[in-house]
């Protein structure tokens, strides 16, 4: 199957499963691929409509509705998001909702009734987090539906306590991730993710297809072209890297097809990319359990 | 429109959408209510291996894939988790996914490549439950939109450290929550959300339509008639409840229709409800950090 004409994860890893279960739901969300490019078309109003209701619509916990959703189309507050994001194509996307976990409104429901606000621990927050992302991925499901492209803007926690303030956030709440929505100005490809046997396991967990799953997905990506350009530098005092990591940076685009089963200990591909992302300290968010705090949420 | 011929939120919600935007992914998501009842019959393997690419294929912050979901089908097994569970319907539904947030895949990413596994922050622990969130979301319309019944099962947080032992789980994953799977017994009505205004917020956070749109759900939540018998008891001692608490126990299905928009405050609605539950301590959950942190996370 080439590349090119690929248009689902079924397609990509060579599997064909009956008609009777590639329901147009199940086809939509096996074409996802992240859209960071969009054409300036604004999203229809009853477009918007129907993806907050699929968005509202999902599983909550207790339903107790744990989140907001805050749209934002202004274009100057896009730019800004941008910036406070890093991310450009923020700015770019005609529409941005940024999923908020959120006690405040709960909080507000105890103070209604006359109750005390209980224990403000782990689980609340987990309960939180959960229920904003089961909605936002109702809504990214809902988008591409319609045609739409998407993509997470996960960056949002890169600056906590300003993107609070930009949304006028109460205490209790806190931006958990943006979601872009547009028209996309061109089609991505569809990514490979790691082989089944390493991400779904039987009755128990088991790591016994894991070096075999890594192998394998490290030749898939690195056949993808994918990290050409995009090396995460591994730092000059060598705090973190081993020697291999030297030279795999030098050997990027070296995979041939006889790599694929098998490939070299240093190529550089998913394992190499991912390990030197979590080696490295991420500056912006490792203090993420203080600027949480600093926002009223407790653990 | 009859609460009995509504198959979607829409209806409930009496909105009618253009038919252009009506696409057969978000009407799905449209009809969605929990299932605990479900036939004996299994769900079939086409069926399932539809619904797990399309769990592989959500989204995923920088490709981590920081999740892990394990497949219980084995009744025995079934029953235990619906024991450690507290939750009868587990060993009922053929089909139990459990998404674990998992960084010890990562770690032993890091160990293969020669790195080590950098600040195992808070942002990380979200990026692991976020990441498990999205998939299991993707599953779950999957599985709704080929017929089959779900329902989340957040209750295999209520014994973290037996539940690890239970599933196998290496360090530094956390069974996050169960989803039963399975096709209905009998279709559930569909639970009515809070109003858009409410969770629903235009460039910045705004509490301006809380109060009324409170009022109106505890109204439209109250007529359901949802709370009968399933009223949450205020604690003997009336720690957490003011004098309203107990006279709303009183008047449960006392709404009549000329109330549904400025509703007594002593309804038993969802505001009662939601209080009565927060002022209480979770027993089994507000311990949630330590847990985790016993199973080898950290924040």
């Amino acid at each position: 199957m080439s590349e090119l004409t690929v248009t689902n994860r079924f397609q990509l890893e060579n599997r064909q499963l009956p008609d009777a279960v590639m329901t147009d739901a199940i086809k939509t969300m096996a074409a996802h691929a992240s859209v960071r490019r969009y054409k300036p078309d604004p999203v229809p109003e009853e477009a918007l409509e129907a993806i907050l209701t699929a968005a509202r619509s999902a599983s909550t916990s207790h339903n107790f509705q744990a989140y907001t959703i805050i749209v934002v189309t202004d274009p100057e507050r896009r730019r800004q998001l941008a910036e406070l994001s890093d991310q450009e194509h923020v700015s770019q996307s005609p529409l941005v909702l940024v999923f908020c976990a959120d006690l405040y409104r709960l909080e507000r429901v105890c103070q209604r009734q006359g109750y005390p606000f209980g224990d403000r621990h782990m689980d609340l927050f987990l309960q939180a987090v959960v229920d904003a992302s089961l909605a936002a991925q109702n809504a990214a499901v809902a988008a591409q539906s319609l045609g739409l492209g998407i993509c997470y803007l996960g960056a949002i926690r890169n600056r906590p306590l300003e993107v609070a303030k930009f949304l006028g956030l109460p205490p209790r709440t806190f931006a958990l991730f943006g979601l872009t929505i547009g028209y996309p100005a061109r089609q991505p490809r569809i990514k490979p993710r790691l082989p089944a046997q390493v991400t779904v396991h039987w009755e128990t967990y088991s790591d016994a297809h894991l070096d075999e799953g890594l192998a394998a997905y490290d030749a898939t990506m690195a056949a993808t072209g994918i990290y050409k350009n995009r090396q995460v530098a591994v730092r000059a005092d060598g705090a973190g890297a081993a020697g291999q990591a030297d030279s795999a940076s030098s050997t990027n685009g070296a995979t041939t097809a006889g790599d694929q089963v098998a490939p070299a200990p240093n190529v550089y591909g998913w394992c190499e990319h991912t390990a030197r992302r979590l080696a490295k300290p991420h500056p912006l968010r490792r203090d993420m359990k203080t600027y949480l705090e600093q926002l009223g949420w407790e653990f």
